[in-house]
């Protein structure tokens, strides 16, 4: 195992050089190219609550019946949103410096003329914890961190509270604004953007993120002890009771009365790039491995696939999905919402009944590079809700992240991020998992 | 040999995926590390012509005073210069899509409310050669390319001239505006600036670069046959007689009758990053190198650094000194200005008289795995002029190249590009042929 995990980590390390560098993206083809590279063409980015999410919405309609699925429909919803306005940061003082910012999702917007103040650097989020309440009157707090690339992505759940958590930490504190590190692992001049999510004891005030070069440079210059002062233009802010909507589609089953498999993604993107990673992908693998599975003749159970609206600005449309059909059973849940690199491991959250069903699925997957791991399946978040209401049996596809949380939620979630060969592993692994648990006559339930 | 190479290729494909995960960028040290971190972090960009350029100089001498070098002072002259403004690119139809934009140095501006017209698509720079006289009316040319990276940057020459050219030959034919493919290896959605250069015979159109994502798209979007339409605002403008100066400094030799040896570097950067691997790099480099070669005493003849102003905007520096320079001898030129990765190739412009010298030189870097090559070392741009006029012995010290047009022009040219160790091995290197050359009692001369 050890072995197998080095021979991973040298490919990895090639196959990222060879992305950085390999000319042209490649064309590739198939169902689940066909979805990633039309969503990100046609349609960009589709910032939950805009037209282009409607018309993301529309587009996906039409294509899913195109593709033979049945029952495709909107589900509607509404939810409290947030737009993007114009934005910008300057360091005026101790020298002139032109950053690269992005709001963060529900960011206050800045008044008009933006906020000149002093910019408070803090190494960590406990140290901006540790900091007197009032001593950020006035003041900007900047929270820094080192999150590092990871296989699994382990980074983002605790350096992702300094977006999560640091802008409401720095507001009750009496900050007029806070600037994050993005929370990213690459070093390009793009910055992350992504939700905070504000206590309900705090006024929300603006809230950005700049990129890791400009945050090298923030901890440089303070370092050098010199106070900063930043000119901090964020004009994004909440808008109330926006339109969005899952979109549903069904390949049913040979008998109806067994619960269905749900298959989920989200179509709704951030809007700096054009959700290529985050999450067309994950539609177009989930969708053409539905597909797949059924090509011998249906399967025995339901697939249904569900794109979910609203995701990136608080699982709006898991939640939507949850209320709506929670008097409706369901057989089992699986999500891909971690980009297009290829799975390398399988996780379960199956009840003690279904301990065979995992030991085929798991040899099924081994072949092609699929390591089965301890630990429990979570599911993802757009499932997250039915999955935890029904204690659904899940089943987990762990992309390769290594170079996930380079792109997230960046200017930088294009199409020529997706390789079409490591896609093309996806839709396989997914494939695989949909013809046996899809084919599963007897019951299935989670923990 | 083919195994070195092969090993050196595959080192560079492991510090390339280790420099775009590493982790925090390290700190370095050294007289040529705390150039390139002062000038970036203290300074920032420096466009030729602005403040920052003028805050520059004034920030190079205070340092070479206390570095210890001799004469250091301004040189001033100005040029036709060029100032950025507002910019955005978007398509209209047949998708909306926001694209990355930065607008080329000399660059005319937009017309107030900017151009909305078509956006036709050329592969080449030959196919846009190729259209008729008068087909570009009122249109936007779009002109894509495939420049790959290359070690010794083999692509910068043919690949560039759709930025050199390209706008000159679109407004020939009529276009109202261009833009192109930036000339860069990367695949981040940062556009890549750099001047173009209008033919005496047209009038200057609006001109910009999209980054490769972007034209990425643009490419598969023609492929689809729908027409395009292009919102673009590039409101930079040329602008006359801007002032800007070199700075020059000297370690003065033992024997004043000797010419002396001249190492340049070029000072301005472009103003979307802060210039570290173009060129405040190549500065640290020459200037470390400098003082070490000096070390065991002075030297035979004088050491003269070289900080060239307005270099990215049409080497005015380089032709400013050459002028104020003409009558004074040289013994040697040298230029640092590809990034700051290793040294791994020398040659030479030496004339035959020097033809052990070279071998010296030679054998003095080949144990720090710099190999000599064949063909003949040119100088770079800053003692072009100097060089060519008085034909100077030349040591061409190339930098490896892979990762140069990723960074080179970008908002990404910041201080965590720059490796510490590979500094070193450059400073080293120059160290090398600087302790050699700099002794040398006899004639130099070039071809
Ligand atoms: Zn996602
Ligand atoms: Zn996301
Ligand atoms: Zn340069
Ligand atoms: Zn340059």
């Amino acid at each position: 195992m050890l072995k197998t995990l080095t021979r991973a980590a040298a490919l990895s390390a090639l196959l990222l050089a060879t992305a950085a560098h390999a000319g042209p993206p490649s064309e590739g083809s198939g169902t689940a190219w066909d979805i990633t590279a039309g969503l990100t063409t046609e349609i960009g980015q589709r910032l939950a609550g805009s037209d282009r999410e409607a018309a993301a919405r529309d587009w996906a309609v039409v294509r899913l019946k195109a593709l033979g699925f049945d029952n495709v429909r909107i589900e509607p919803f509404t939810f409290d949103g947030w737009v993007r306005g114009p934005e910008s940061a300057s360091l005026t003082a101790p020298y002139p410096h032109k950053l690269a910012i992005a709001a963060l999702g529900y960011s206050a917007p800045t008044p008009k003329g933006g906020i000149n103040a002093p910019l408070v650097y803090f190494p960590t989020l406990d140290a901006l914890k540790a900091a007197p309440d009032g001593s950020l009157n006035g003041k900007i707090a900047f929270i820094d961190h080192a999150m590092r690339a990871a296989q699994d992505g382990a980074g983002y759940g605790p350096y992702g509270a300094a977006r999560r958590q640091g802008p409401s930490i720095a507001a009750a504190k009496g900050a007029a604004g806070v600037v994050i590190r993005s929370i990213g692992t690459d070093w390009q001049r793009n910055p992350h953007t992504g939700a905070t999510s504000w206590s309900k004891d705090v006024t929300a005030i603006p809230a950005g993120a700049v990129s890791n070069p400009d945050a090298d440079l923030i901890a440089r210059i303070a370092k050098g002890g010199k106070p900063m002062i930043l000119a901090l233009q964020l004009e994004g802010k909440p808008v109330p009771k926006l339109p969005s909507g899952n979109v549903i589609a069904e390949l049913p089953g040979r008998d109806p009365s067994l619960p269905p498999i749900l298959v989920a993604c989200h179509l709704d993107s951030w809007d700096l790039g054009t959700g290529a990673f985050d999450d067309a992908a994950g539609c177009g693998i989930i969708t053409e491995a539905a597909l797949a599975a059924q090509k011998e003749g249906k399967a025995l159970r339901t697939i249904r696939v569900l794109w979910a609206g609203a995701e990136e600005v608080g699982v709006f449309g898991g939640a939507a999905y949850a209320e709506a059909h929670k008097n409706e059973p369901h057989g089992l849940a699986m999500e891909s919402d971690f980009g297009a690199d290829k799975v390398w491991r399988v996780q379960f959250d199956f009840g003690p009944g279904n301990a065979a069903l995992a030991d085929r699925i798991a040899a099924s997957l081994a072949p092609i590079g699929v390591v089965r791991a301890g630990g429990k399946a979570n599911g993802g978040a757009d499932v997250g809700a039915i999955a935890k209401a029904q204690k659904l049996a899940v089943v987990d596809l762990s992309q390769d992240g290594t170079r996930y949380f380079d792109l997230h939620h960046t200017s930088d979630d294009t199409l020529d991020k997706v390789d079409p060969a490591q896609l093309a592993q996806n839709v396989e692994a997914w494939r695989r998992v949909l013809a046996i648990v899809a084919n599963e006559p007897g019951p299935l339930s989670g923990n």
